[in-house]
């Protein structure tokens, strides 16, 4: 029943070439956004520093800001002695500064009165008689004291444009006195289901051969890691006129359509017909040489990518981890693929792979560091839920042997 | 002008025996949340399935439900001939029995009529004459069937309790019709500032000494990645009273209290003794033996879990890390500690470090799998700004040595 327009874009690509070479433009516009809400927010370009930070020269250690001239040749044995003519109060400006013979007592982080260069760090100081500290050893000029501009200079990038704000980013900015960041939009990703056997969650009781929707949740949480917006497009019965329509009636308000279910080349192909008319340049791949995923289809339409997944939950999600979040986080301006938790592990059995296809298997990690397959029908989502996270043999491999080390993704 | 309270809890431990030993008992109460807000929350007790899922036997396969014996001994030479009786439409209840000698079209996901007990894939069947297919390879009872209780019977755990819940746990439990979760409520950790150097990141300009406030906004990061709820509380001045006060007061409505800064044994000792004063049991340690990160306080106090950092940005980034988010999944009720991403790495260079201390080393990745650490003043925050990840050093270890193979743990 799989129509001609169907037909003609069939296309299988393997997952190394369509992470290459599918690479929609779109990017999200830009909005500013405060500091408290930034967090994983992607900054669109570079933001730098309006003026110098921390803004002045601080001690980093409790002792004495002294020149450091004045400390030359000191030793336990032949200490120097020094004048205290004063001490820095935090938060404040150094009422005194520093002359030759003199030191003025410091707290950490406090201001560096002028004339010091240095501060001696109160373990290698005692007071030698009310007023008179002994010094013995000595300091170069620098020592114990942090620049003005050290942490950044005036127009220094102190936060990289495309990249995600991390919690330390966020310190960073909130030190230069930069409190709203701009940065590109969550990209809506508006997820459809479709089968006329899909019915919402919410449905108490199932008649025969009804499913709840199990993939929209799901998707809708991987979006949601991807930095995107989730946006429910609703359940879609399989017959193509009514997915074009509620595809084409989503398109401007959405950066990316996914469509869940549906593209399975079998008895229903209607996807890819619906897909084909909806824009240009349109449908870029109908078919991953994947395991599980298949029946995947990757386009293009009137400038919105457009993901479809195959019906099985579990298919759907691990195609969309591997494919569909990069494109999500490549539209939402992100030019960095966050790195995600791993492990070095053993395998536990043998494992089977055609060569010039990718498969993911399923893997639970034991104490001993031994990755242990998952095994089940891809329809069976317990198979994920089961799952501490999953290797991946690529494309050239024909398999792995029992023992042999291997990297395992971890659900986090 | 450390007070003779703070002297007296004055313990130093190592970062392994805090892990171990600082294990606060409180844990929040439990709401009910819908599951479209229910990623990475925590569920206080294993969800079961309601119902058998998905409920009802499916096909795996586009092909025809039969009777297997109806196939033994067939082959491409000598094909077995079956009468198709109907067709199972998705989502609606089968029509039609499969009888000895009779086949029912399928698709994948269909209903299994009565009287199937498998299905031959449609490859391996060929129409022979209008309503009869011949069927050129044989099955055995449950090929290309989902048993209707296969990915979960009545009363499994589906999502274990503990565990955050992940994009494929939301998944089963819409699969499953659980649209709410019972979770542990967020953790609300409220975070004072102390010093009287610190200001709000807002402060356009600053006075001299003055540093804006830039360790509240980091923290308030980390707690809501570990699943916590961030509370500020204010900047507070450096002095015993006022910090009691201002902690006390937030008590009742906090589940776990973070104060940055103050804690450094120097001139500033006012947090320990503050926290002294706040109930039992008090403090656990003061000092960790970690750099950087030396002056950190644990205490309990009237049940809710006090920690005390660091006045360095930095070294009161890493502390938290390492010891306060693992404090806050546990008062949230997460029972096991989430993966972090990481990769192996070679050393780019020599490092020293002095046993019976934590060293926790900021790096910079190349693309070469070289790891090369970034060094600057711990009160530098453009160190943690410009690393994409950090090595630890353990306690027993002398140093690395360049080109060693190390693990780094990766900023997300």
């Amino acid at each position: 029943m799989a129509d001609a327009v169907g037909r003609e874009f069939f296309t299988t690509r393997t997952v190394a070439e369509a992470l290459v070479g599918f690479r929609p433009r779109r990017r999200t516009a830009t909005e500013t956004v405060p500091l408290a809400g930034a967090l994983r927010r992607v900054p669109s370009a570079p933001v730098t520093a309006p003026h110098p930070l921390p803004g002045f020269a601080r001690s980093t250690v409790d002792g004495y800001a002294v020149r450091a001239a004045d400390t030359y040749g000191v030793s336990e044995g032949l200490p120097g002695y020094l004048t205290v003519t004063g001490t820095v109060r935090m938060g404040a400006e150094p009422e005194v500064a520093v002359t030759s013979g003199t030191a003025v007592a410091m707290p950490t982080g406090g201001a560096i009165p002028p004339g010091a260069d240095a501060v001696v760090m109160v373990e290698y100081t005692a007071e030698a008689m009310p007023g008179t500290i002994e010094v013995v050893r000595p300091v170069a000029p620098g020592d114990g004291v942090v620049r003005a501009d050290e942490d950044a200079r005036p127009g220094d990038a102190i936060i990289p444009g495309g990249r995600p704000l991390r919690p330390q980013d966020l310190g960073m900015l909130a030190a230069a006195g930069v409190t709203s960041v701009t940065v590109h939009r969550k990209p809506v990703v508006t997820i459809f289901s479709t089968g006329d056997e899909v019915v919402p969650p919410d449905t108490a009781e199932l008649k025969p051969g009804q499913v709840r929707d199990a993939t929209a949740s799901a998707l809708a949480a991987l979006v949601a890691d991807a930095g995107g917006e989730p946006a429910y497009g609703g359940i879609v019965v399989d017959e193509v006129g009514a997915l074009e329509k509620a595809l084409r009636d989503a398109l401007p308000a959405s950066d990316v359509l996914l469509i869940s279910a549906g593209s399975s080349v079998g008895l229903r192909d209607e996807t890819a017909s619906a897909v084909a008319r909806l824009g240009e340049p349109g449908i870029w791949c109908h078919g991953l040489a994947i395991k599980p995923g298949k029946p995947t289809l990757l386009a293009e339409c009137a400038g919105v990518p457009v993901i479809g997944l195959p019906g099985n939950p579990r298919s759907a999600l691990v195609v969309f981890r591997l494919i569909g979040m990069p494109v999500v986080r490549l539209v939402g301006g992100c030019a960095v693929q966050p790195p995600e938790p791993s492990t070095r592990a053993r395998l536990s059995r043998d494992l089977a792979s055609a060569t010039g296809r990718l498969d993911v298997v399923q893997v639970r990690m034991g104490e001993d560091g031994v990755a242990t397959p998952v095994f089940g029908l891809s329809a069976l989502l317990s198979v994920l839920t089961a799952a501490d996270g999953y290797i991946v043999i690529p494309e050239e491999a024909t398999g792995l042997d029992a023992g042999s080390e291997v990297d395992v993704i971890l659900y986090a």
